[in-house]
Order: structure tokens, then C-alpha cells, then sequence
């Protein structure tokens, strides 16, 4: 654990853990999916997957303020870890700490934003609870079914294997520059929707995978310790970025590269593809009507190199996620420390 | 509806649920169970229970400031729900809003009163979440199974059914009382313990469980709504509340009856057992060492009769558990308020 736990959540997590056996029904390690899989004692041919997950520090920063997309966004939060193990969702509990002064007509659109996001994944509410407390904070619990032996985890990747991603990235981070950078709030459309459908495909061709939902720097970082192996990015991450993306990003004089580097991901799955399945994942991605983003390949070192400014950089990923889980401070400073490090790079100071 | 709508609580939770559609897979209906139970398609034998449950508003009034207790109550808030339906625990998913100013050791002893609670059901943590944020809070989804067809339900009770308690009652609001009412603290061991062993043998015999988390006659009321019946306690319920909470509240000058119309419960199951179940019943709870206190009998009309001051009444337990939801005042006025009902019932003013 010890190349993870350099990583400031992962130490968190590892010190919240460590005193908690693992029961015997457990199938995945811990940081092992993005989902718990826990085997159902007397139902052969069934695994559960169960994950939770809360909205509160994006409530807190400003980041989500309509209390429309904080529905959605309690369920499609849990709904993609479940997507990124491949499973089939049978519902969500919900979870809400609602203030006192919460209009009637915000709870309405609170619960609006639920029932269509639960709508867009094919799933219900099965139940919830409520309490009377501030800030507004609202949590999910996710419940999927998997079919028994077929565990899409994190840490299968090997050498060779082909990287991709289920759809274009960057919009997690620049919404949240739109909203919190910009000096009056730019219109953006985000609205993820988890990759549940595509998932299901996933499973069946992919060594690892894992969402986009801390950023995709942060997600092909903890990819890199879990496998041991690096990602070479080439210059094919640029293709990769959303279009609205790159033009706001470059409205707001932030280096498109950082739109991956950011810690507000976009609910994409990050996979690898061993080259001899390629092509059948191909096929079956079309016959769904999906088509995937190749974003790079996997190499025997534990890097994530890519081309900047015309020259390839392995990235220091460490420095990048450990600036956000420190920063409970402005945003203003988070921004700051990501353009220092694009400086340095721009310097040449740690070409490698 | 009619009925349960006039209680705060239900109207808030009817309307944040009414635009749902319920899930083909569920098999309680909306109010009906203290968990929520799905079946598992595919998986023939056996149905899901599950639950969600967050801590905030008892750490927000300062009821609860031990991190170990916190832990605690976190995890048997949730497996008490199980414990209601009969369920036997999976294990938990817990998530934790982590203010910055909590301390390393405040943290250790919070996972150390999960783990102890986890150890105490015979269940694990499955998995988690943090955020960043304040003030404290932690929430829970506990996960169980329950054999096929033998859903324990809040709604079948009938006339002539014996009531029952798993336990002693009072500890609940006793413990509130020495935290938040006397002047200086009294010291008063609270730490229920989720009653799930013996749910799993009330499921044979009950006509209708509810655990007593919000007090004992929130949870009678909304069986009565539920049921369309009442509970008569006669005297009965006077030996059914535990010597330490007798003994606190006679301290403190709160009437003894009131323990069990405060709204911070014990977590006991509260069941009804019909007549021609009940030698087996005793039988089978004797066998594994637990002795069920009787509290009174089901009768057809829809009202809680007691004893008190030497009188029946029939208690307006909707005034009761409106002041709950209607009080996010200070304790006092919320005490003062139960107070005033008591001295009307003094009074004769609404004798039957």
C-alpha cells in the first residue's frame, strides 16, 4: 500500500479502514472497484454490488447551487460506480440533510432531479430518509446485481493493453471553472449520465476500469499504483477533451490540459482493452451504438506520460491529487497551484 | 393517507416520495416496513433488506458528542431497521462528513464505535465514503437478506393481538433528558443494541413489527394509522420501562410516561403477537434465552389507551409527535410542551 497511500485520500481512506475486517461475502479488495461486490449467501449465479457516495463538499464550495442538478447528480454519482463494475441497477436509497429555510418549491426540484436521473439509468427510488440540518447535504446508496464471477475490477491491467474512455472528457472541470473561476458564471451544459449501458459491454472485454469521477489525471494515477504499470497519452488526450470544454477552458486562459487534471471529473469510464479483444469490443460497442475514445496505451512503467508544448512529460500525478484533497481553501488557490505546475512544465523544468 | 398525513413526519416524507414510481422488484409498500424489501430477480429464496440512515440532527442538538457513540448509533440505527423486518444482516456502507477541525483520535474512536457496533450485530463495513465538510455527520446503508415470503410488516395486525416490547423502554429518552435537560450532565449508560436475533424469531410469530426509534408512542401511532386499530397499555407499560430511566426521569421531575413520549427512542422492537401464536412464540423466545415484556393489546378502535394518575386516557398522540417535527427550537420548549400535555392530563381535561 505504500506507492497508495502517498496519495493524501488514499491514506485517509487506508487510516479510516484499517481497523475493519473484510466480511467473508466480500469479494473485491478495498480500492480494489468502484463498487462493493459482496456474494448473496444462498443465491448462486448472483452478486451484489452496493456503493455510497454523498453530495456535500460540492454543495459547500458553490460548485452545485440548483437543487435540480444536486438530484441528479445523488443519483448519477452512484450510479456510475455501479456502471464501472458492470453492473445492472436495481435502485437507490437517498439520504437528505435539508436546512430548515429549503423552499418547498427547491425541495420539488430536489426531488425532480432524483426522479430523472433514476429515469435516464432505468431505476427507482427504493427508499430514503430524511433530517433537519444545514448545509443542504444528500447522499445515495446504489444497489446493482452483477452475474456471479464476472467482477470488473481496477486491477487487472496489463503492458500492451489499450486505453480507453467511454466518452469525451473535460466537462466536469470546466463547469466547475464556469461556475467558480469565470468572474461572472458562464451557461454550461452538465448533466453525466452514468455509463451504465456501456458498462455492461465493458465487462466483458476490459482488464480494469474505473470512473472519471475525481478527474481523469486522478483516476489513471490510482489505475497506476493499483496495476504497477504507467499510461502513455500521447497526443491523443487533446481528441479526447469535449469541444464546449476546450472553448471554455481557453476563455478562461486555463491550459486545456488541466481539464484532466482537475479533481471534478466526468462520470466517463476509464478502461484498458487487451489487444486481442479489441476488436470484438469494437464490434459490440457498435452494435449498442456507442463509440468509444481511444486515449492512449499502457506501459510497463508506473508513469502517465503525455505530449504538452511538444514535448512528453511523465506528470507528476502525486503533486496534482494531493494538491486537491489538501485544499479546503478557495478554489482561487487550487487554480493557482495547477497553473504553477503547467509553468514548470512550460519551463521544461521536469522533462523527462 | 388520510390518517398517516397528519402526522408532520409522513406528510414531509409522502411528498418528497410522491412523485416516484415504485420499483417492480419491491415488496413493501411506501411506509410499510422498517426496511425496505426487493427481491432479487434471478435469485430464487431469497429477498434484499435495506435501509438508510444518517446521524445529524442528534449531533446538531449535542445529544450525541462522543465520536465512539456516534459510530455506534450509526451502525444500530441501521441494523435496528433490519432487526424490524427480520432481516440478518450483510453488513453496512457508511459515509462521513469529517469536519477539519475533527481530530485524529476523535476519528480513531468514531471507526472504533462502528467496528464495536459491527462486532456487537456479528456484521462488517462493506465499504464507505468521506467528505470534507461541517458540521459532523454520518450516515449508514444497512444491507440484510430475509428468506423469500416472510416479509415481517408493520400492517397486519388485528383486535385481540397481545403488544409486546423486546425489551425495556425509557433508556431512549431518559439518556436525552440526562444530556440535554439537566442542568449539569448526568452520568446515564445509553447504548442500545439492534434487537436482530430476536427479530429473526419474532418474523414467525408477529403480526406487525416497528422498532421504537422515535419513541414508543410515534411508533404505537403509526401502527394505529398503519392498522386502523389502537393499543391499550392499561398499567402494563409502567413495568416495562427500565429502572435507570425510571429513576433519571423522577430526578429530573419528568413525569415517567413521558419516556415513552419523547421522541429519541431505544431501538426495541414493538410487536403484536396473535393469541393462537403466542405459547409458541414464548417457547421459542425462551429458547434462545431472551424474555418479551408484554405492553398491552390491540383494540379495534383507532386510539392508545392508558393508565395514568389513576384514570384511563386515550392519549392525543398526534399532538405528541407534531411537536417533534415541529421543534427545531431548543429542547426546553420541546420539554415544556410535553409538560403542558401532562398537566392537562392532570387536569382531567381530556379524560375519556
Amino acid at each position: 500500500m505504500l506507492m497508495l497511500d502517498r496519495i493524501r485520500e488514499n491514506e485517509l481512506i487506508n487510516s479510516l479502514a484499517k481497523i475493519f475486517p473484510r466480511s467473508p461475502y466480500q469479494v473485491n479488495a478495498l480500492h480494489g472497484s468502484d463498487s462493493e461486490i459482496i456474494r448473496i449467501p444462498g443465491a448462486s449465479g448472483q452478486t451484489l454490488a452496493a456503493t455510497i457516495d454523498t453530495i456535500a463538499e460540492e454543495i459547500r464550495t458553490g460548485l452545485y447551487t440548483d437543487p435540480w442538478l444536486i438530484g441528479w447528480m445523488t443519483v448519477m454519482v452512484n450510479m456510475s460506480d455501479l456502471a464501472a463494475v458492470g453492473a445492472s441497477p436495481i435502485g437507490i436509497l437517498v439520504s437528505e440533510i435539508i436546512p430548515p429555510d429549503f423552499s418547498a418549491e427547491s425541495r420539488e426540484r430536489l426531488q425532480k432531479g432524483i426522479l430523472d436521473a433514476c429515469t435516464a439509468c432505468g431505476t427507482f427510488v427504493l427508499g430514503g430518509d430524511t433530517n433537519a440540518g444545514s448545509p443542504l447535504s444528500t447522499g445515495g446508496c446504489g444497489l446493482g446485481l452483477l452475474p456471479e464471477g464476472s467482477l470488473l475490477s481496477r486491477t487487472e491491467c496489463a503492458k500492451g493493453d489499450r486505453l480507453y474512455t467511454s466518452g469525451y472528457l473535460g466537462d466536469g472541470n470546466a463547469f466547475a471553472a464556469s461556475r467558480l473561476i469565470a468572474k461572472t458564471p458562464l451557461p454550461y451544459t452538465y448533466q453525466p449520465v452514468a455509463r451504465l449501458r456501456e458498462g455492461s459491454v465493458v465487462r466483458h472485454f476490459a482488464s480494469c476500469c474505473m470512473d472519471s469521477s475525481d478527474g481523469v489525471l486522478a483516476t489513471l494515477d490510482q489505475l497506476m499504483r493499483l496495476n504497477g504499470c504507467g499510461f502513455s497519452l500521447g497526443n491523443v488526450w487533446e481528441k479526447a477533451l469535449s469541444p464546449q470544454s476546450v472553448r471554455t477552458s481557453l476563455e478562461l486562459g486555463i491550459p486545456p490540459w488541466l481539464l484532466l487534471a482537475g479533481e471534478h471529473g466526468e462520470f466517463e469510464l476509464i478502461f484498458t482493452i487487451p489487444p486481442s479483444r479489441e476488436k470484438a469490443f469494437l464490434d459490440e460497442a457498435a452494435n449498442i451504438g456507442w463509440a468509444p475514445l481511444r486515449l492512449g496505451d499502457v506501459i510497463p512503467t508506473p508513469e502517465i506520460r503525455m505530449f504538452l508544448y511538444d514535448y512528453e512529460f511523465a506528470i507528476d500525478t502525486e503533486e496534482i491529487r494531493n494538491l486537491g484533497s489538501s485544499s479546503l481553501g478557495p478554489i482561487e488557490k487550487y487554480l493557482k497551484s495547477l497553473l504553477e505546475i503547467d509553468f514548470r512544465l512550460r519551463q521544461g523544468r521536469t522533462i523527462v
